[in-house]
């Protein structure tokens, strides 16, 4: 089998996230062909401003960019805020949607997604808008099983904030072997 | 008829926007009792974190709130992008969402949504999921007629970008009259 | 208090439907002025087709979208079925959006959703598809609190149906008394 | 190039529908190598009732999955009544996805979706729930070109019902060849 790089992208900026928490959590539940990286920070992207932009992308949206093109498939990890994505995370899909259609960086790319709350839904409203802009930008996206962790701070670990709950680890393992395979099937 | 003082809320920050002239259209169209003013820049709020709340809510995140608090509804004219709502919008209805709940600015306050595209769609696929937020939010969302102007670069004045499309006028000035229609009906 | 007759709309044809257990619970959580009434059977409505309704509606549409136009507020209580709205009962609002624009039996008709589903998120997926066709219908659609009754099979007795959860119980009525309140307030 | 026999959802009943005056003209825009069925006729499936199912699947359902399981690729072609899924095609997919995990017939199926409408959004909104009910029923769901015919009246013949309008015969065809790559690509 073939090393599978995959970039996590968190969508929360909180040091004791959840989202976060499950990123980490990712290497020792994924198959051993499959290492990640973490996405660069969008916090330093501006917002999108079709002005700026005829002034060239600025250097956090190229260094963005450039993470997923290398990327062999990209993983999404965020909560849900308002019942849809997070506007932060979205404003670097929406910077680098600009992108000339040859430079694009998303297309073409195997993509899953995770989300995590403390509420009974886990983000699960968002993750099919989520799908939607990913569509769009012309990635592959996994389906099932999907990943929603529910009332995180009951499967979290308190201090350390390890992955602790064992139906949460099993769907998480299942999601990457399910999307290791998947990467291999969809890749041109 | 008592006065309608109306919140605009624009999504793009592009000097020559087609949803910021949909904005400055709307004196025009409206009814005699409604009157207009711009939300406080949503574009100086910091990305959401957590964190950041714990130390207090930014002082742009208290005037976007304040400005919401005190009109008797709102407008939001936002492009789509990819598919969705954009990300620096979004980004303060995430911030003020976190308000405690006897200071939700958006609770109970009427809204109507517009979009502008370059695109055939006008920007309908982001409507439905502002309309699934601003729910969350707690509006009263307008329903009926939409508006959506599609194709928008041939519908305001190359020079001036002055809205001169009659049918779209006619849609515009349609839902404004229903929207001050319905802020009189749903107002507790 | 006006009395407000309220009509009901069930989703399922199982008999052993929680969906309809749900329905059967409201009476005893409901405010003393809410009275409830079954729509009629949607099951009994043919497969929208243009061809047959320019023969004209059928009987069983017309007395549909009679129930629908004398009640006072709808609640459509319904599973969820691949993500999405269940056809059959969809299939009773596609004849109905038919009507000529005076007939239209859902326009400015408070309505409320209620969804119990065997999973985790209780057909929360579904509900945000509902809103999008009763926004279209012309209805005002309630908002907060929703009610997703999740893994409803712990919360209904296995014997009789009855709703047994509290916490389920306490949510519905308050929905109930929020509606209510709702319906007065927005009523023409 | 290996043959692709790709099976036709059509969700219009309507004699001069122009969803399957779509349907019609795939053949003539399709590469060499694709060739189309129509699926069994889902309007012979009853409304779905988890009591009749338990009695066994009735046959005209058993039709209908058998169809998508032989076929290399489902094109789904529908309108969209009151901004989502009609109630009647949703019916069949809500039966076949009843069926025991190891005989679910869209399961690993690559499907591509078609809209026409004769208004100015040609079913756009009902495409994403339909990309979410397929993604449920584990499809490999084909991205872009999507295809939306809108305002139809002007896009076909009025007497024969032919495709005639060129822009859209092209990002039909475009369709065809992406998504026949694309089922090469994607097939396990």
């Amino acid at each position: 089998m073939a090393d599978l790089n995959v970039l996590t992208i968190c969508g929360s900026l909180r040091k004791k996230s959840y989202n976060a928490a499950l990123v980490r959590a990712l290497p020792e539940l994924a198959p051993a062909n499959m290492t990640f990286k973490a996405a660069p920070p969008w916090e330093k992207i501006p917002f999108y401003d079709a002005d700026v932009q005829e002034k060239g992308f600025p250097a956090p949206v190229e260094e963005f960019a450039a993470a997923v093109r290398t990327a062999d498939g990209i993983i999404i990890t965020t909560p849900e805020y308002n019942w849809t994505i997070p506007g932060g995370v979205k404003n670097a899909f929406d910077w680098v949607s600009r992108m000339p259609p040859d430079k694009q960086p998303f297309k073409g790319k195997p993509v899953a997604l995770q989300s995590a709350s403390q509420g009974p839904l886990g983000g699960a409203r968002m993750q099919y808008h989520l799908r939607m802009c990913m569509t769009y930008l012309g990635c592959d996206i996994f389906g099932l099983p999907e990943v929603f962790v529910m009332m995180a701070q009951n499967k979290f670990d308190k201090e350390t904030l390890k992955l602790t709950d064992e139906t949460t680890r099993k769907i998480v393992s299942q999601q990457l072997e399910g999307f290791a395979k998947y990467i291999e099937r969809v890749k041109a």
